[in-house]
C-alpha cells in the first residue's frame, strides 16, 4: 500500500495518515493482516490455513470486524477526512 | 449507494460524510461488505457461501455487529448529524 | 419507535437524537435489528430463524453486544443526555 | 439499582449519571441484561436458559464483554468520575 | 489490587484513576473478572469452570478481549497517563 | 519491546507513548499477550496450547481483534502520531 515514504526496509507503518478514506480502509486491512501475521509469523502456515477461512462465512465476518475496528482508528487519526 | 460524486471507476469510498443518518447507516453496511469482499475477493465464492450465513442467526448477528462498528465511525465523522 | 416526525415512508432513521436515555436504548435496539434485516431482507426467513436464536443464550448475549455498540453511538450523539 | 428518582413505572433508565464508578458498573450490568431481555422478553425462557450459560465459561466471558462495552459508555457519560 | 483507599467493605471500585499504566491494566483485569463474577456470583462454580477455560486458547483470547475493552476505558479516564 | 526506560524488574508497561505507529502496534501486541498471560499465568500451559491456536484461522482472527482494540488505545494515547 502506498502511504509510505522513504523508510527503512522493516518499516511497514510509517504513518496512520492517508490521502483518502479509501486508502485509509486499505490501511485498516493491512493492520488486520499484520495482527494475524504477528501471531502466526510462518507465512506457509498462514497460506495453508487461508483456504480454510476464505471459505467460511463466519471467518470472513470476523475478519471484517477486525478491519472495522482498525478503520475506526485510522479514520480518527485522519479526522475523518473532513475538509 | 448515493453519496459518491464524480470519481474514478475504482473509487468506492470518496467520503464518510452523508446527508442523513440513514445514508450513514447504508454506508456502514457498504463498509462491512467491503471488509468481507477484501478478504474473499471472489464474488462467486461469496455468493455461494451467502446462502449459508443468510440463514444462520449467529452469522446475521455477527454481521450486524460489524455494521454497528462502522456506523460508530460514520456517525462520528458526521458529528452525529446534529443540526 | 417514537422519535420520528413527518418523514417519507422509507425513512426509518431521521435522527440519532432522543429525549431520554431510555428512548436512546430503544433506538439502539432498532439499529441492531436493522443490521440483521439489511443482511437478510426476507422477513419470513428472519421470523423462522428467530425461534432458534431466541432460545440460545449465546445468541442473546451476542445480540446484546450489538445493542451495546449502537448505544455507545446514540449516547455520544446525545452528549449522554447530560443536563 | 439506585440511580433513579421519581419516574414513571416503565422508566428504567432515567439517566446515565451515577455517584460512583461502582454504581456505574452496576448500571452497565443492568444495560447488558436489558439488551438480553429486549431480545427475549419472556422471563420464563430466560430463566430456563440461564442455568445453561451460567455454567459456560465462554458465555460468562461474552457477558462480561457486553458489560465492558456499556461501562465505556457510562464512564464517558460521567466524565470518568474524575474529581 | 492497590488503588483503593479507605472505603466501605463492599466498595471495590472507588476510582478509575491509577498511578501508572500498569496499575491501569491491573484494574482492567479486575473489571473483567468482576463482569464474570456478577453474572455467575457463585465462586465455587466459577472455580470449577475455571479449569475448563484456562486451558482453552479461544477462551483466553476472549478474556484478553474483555481486558482490552476495559483498558480503553481506564486509559481514557487517566488521560493515557500522558505527562 | 523497546519503549521502556530505567524501571523496576516487574515493570512491563511504563508508558503508552511510543516513537512511531509501528512501535505502537508492537505495544498493542504486547498488551494482547499480557491479557492472555494474566488469565493463564502458567507459561508451560500457554506454550502447549499455543500450537493449537496458531493453527486455527479463527483464533488468529480473534487475536488480531484484541490487538486492534489495544491499538486504538495506544494510537489515541499518542494522538495518532500526528506531526
Amino acid at each position: 500500500d502506498s502511504h509510505g515514504e522513504q523508510e527503512e526496509p522493516d518499516s511497514w507503518l510509517p504513518s496512520l495518515i492517508t490521502e483518502t478514506p479509501q486508502e485509509g480502509f486499505a490501511l485498516a486491512v493491512t493492520l488486520s493482516q499484520k495482527g494475524v501475521a504477528t501471531t502466526q509469523p510462518d507465512a506457509e502456515v498462514r497460506k495453508a490455513k487461508r483456504a480454510e477461512y476464505d471459505d467460511d462465512p463466519d471467518s470472513l465476518i470476523a475478519a471484517s470486524q477486525v478491519i472495522a475496528t482498525h478503520f475506526q482508528t485510522v479514520a480518527a487519526a485522519n479526522d475523518y477526512w473532513r475538509e
